[in-house]
């Protein structure tokens, strides 16, 4: 049995999120969507917020569970004998960083860590541009499932 | 007629930037120069000084105007009826982002992007380092037209 | 009056071409779809077939026209008195390769270069590609227009 | 149960191949390494020599088997009921070429493909490195297995 | 006679670090190490602290010497008659800032830099990295000496 | 006293070359710029003359010496006491083989490299675009010296 972990802030879950879960539930027997906890940031939904909006777009995937966790990732792997960190790629500044962490991980812990690819119909997507369209009121509805859509909204209209 | 607009902070603008407005004014029949108004960074340079400083940079070109603006670069697209957006690239790093920005607009808006190569010999320059420089009294004539110069000088002399 | 030309190999001509075509001919006033004769490599399709199946392909549209050349682009541009070099850009190895051209090409010649960027849903396609899928009776039919898929397939069960 | 596929020329392999092959061992149920069949190549080893050096070097992984194939690796997939595609990368450059390949096999025939990297020790580790250095007596014996530095030397001394 | 210095935060050293303090002592007559002072972030270590670490870490090197610096490298260079600037290369990102700041310094100063490879064992260490680990209590022995990760120690205890 | 090699085809040398031995020549005590001898390709010039045009061009440069390998360059580094192997740069696509080949050498002899930027203004020139340009008439007086333009003159006109 593998079971794999596909950590990220998720500030909002995008479409290119979800189809990076989609894709790795095919392959492992398990996925753990793990949302971290920066307190060193202010993220637009919190944790509890965040968890929900990843329950929603994945509640019928069986093997795909939400979780959340703070600190290293590598004790997140240790405590939940994870094999294998999934990470979504979408250009080569990732890439970069994306190798340093999976070769800092591998030291620290002998963890796994596979790539897959962004479809590319959502290589230019991020959390950080669905805020960006959202907070002026642009259209998102083709970047994120609806209920994100509604939840950027209704936070937007918030402030 | 193709109506191109040249999005930036432009705080303050350099011989860079100044290099692919002559050269895009050469190809487009009007090129609109578009300071980004972003209240979650603190400028150097208010709105009003960046383009004023941007206005006498540019008095002999023509087809050249300078304007601000806030909030999503494709509303100010669709507002002005523009019908291509100018960037100018210097590096891998700017490729990587500015790519995905053009998915991102023409997915919103079908607003198309042209990108400019730097000259080589601004291929180093970005306003960051032009404000590093002057910061600690280093020489700028190169850099920047002398009435920037000048600007920054009394700008670090205020402080 | 601006006029461009879209320089390349076309061995054959793919759909990420033809997008790149239709998107430069709204922005120039009139765009030339150069084929470049290339006496050292070994080609699949000879000059004349290059040419006959882009100007299919873009036979509704008015302002663009079909050529051929050898040698320097600077030199065509020259005799054809162009403006501007379109580009498409695929990727981080294209950019950089590309970049040095367009050096080089304004060094030369004082012309300036545009890139475009290519269609996310292209980003993969190459003219390279679709003949190793076509050579094993692959599938090339959201690739290139019907009419290439045809003179791909006569081409290779002629072999 | 997941059934990846490990393609290359692997001419010879080397202990980067290898650790990619035990790595991906423990992730998925079965790894077939296939050897690309290239006809416009003259490789080094033959297709025989390089699938007995396989296998050789994995005769201690139960789930590993090494096969050959010539034409599209989709069709291979295909004809194998293969799940997934294993990828080692080592640098910018392989990034974005086996990008457009995932993306392109993605459209062909919906496999997937993940990426593994090259662990840091092998990161300037490659087949046609490994043949300039024994081609010219160099020592390779901490860059292939003991019987792939035997069989590079009687190659090379054939010569 | 051939001075070299190399800059950085050092926030705090690391084998990384130490590697190409190591590698260009061998290479030129005197290195300085120098610690750069910048008041705009809260480091971890203070200068002088900083500065301590590298002095033990060095103490067995002749020609290395340890120093900080405020303001612009360009004026440490030109105050301190320095022939040329080492700097340690990990990844693309790197590269493409550490060439345009290479450029800017040639051009402001006439000043050399040299690029050396950072060690693939430490191609994914940092600074930031070693202080994330650390701040979790997870193990740093293998990535900084023994007296870096006593003081990484008492530091987070004292928080 | 350290040595330095500079090693490359230079076929022919241009003024990227040149900037990059006199640059380097001002940090070294000694640098053997070392011509490849490459049987598997060829050359526009053979070994002979590219050495007699790179004596040539530096004939004013004390401290260089023209020579020319045959096989690895880390044995021709071991041959000749080599310290330091010297590496120009100008792109990503560079950067990423020269750190393969740098780390392939540190493994294989321990021998060090160090990397010089190209100079902005040659950061698009490579003997192969002197060549094209060269072959088809055009004009490379900007880009390399007078002799190795005369060279080119004559080599072309006896085709």
């Amino acid at each position: 049995m593998t079971k794999a972990v596909y950590p990220g802030s998720f500030d909002p879950m995008t479409n290119g999120h979800l189809d990076i879960i989609r894709r790795s539930a095919k392959l492992f027997d398990e996925v753990i969507v793990a949302v971290l906890i920066n307190s060193a940031k202010s993220p637009l939904f919190n944790v509890d917020e965040r968890v929900a909006l990843l329950k929603e777009a994945t509640k019928d995937l069986e093997n795909v569970k939400i979780d959340s966790f703070e600190g290293l990732l590598v004790d997140f792997v240790e405590g939940n004998e994870i094999d294998v960190i999934v990470k979504g790629l979408r250009a080569v500044s990732d890439f970069e960083s994306e190798l340093q962490m999976a070769a800092m991980n591998r030291k620290l812990n002998h963890v796994e860590t596979v790539f897959m690819m962004t479809a590319t119909e959502y290589s230019y997507l991020s959390s950080s541009l669905v805020k960006e369209v959202s907070r002026f009121s642009g259209d998102v509805a083709q970047l994120v499932p609806p209920h994100v859509e509604k939840a950027l909204k209704t936070k937007y209209s918030e402030g």
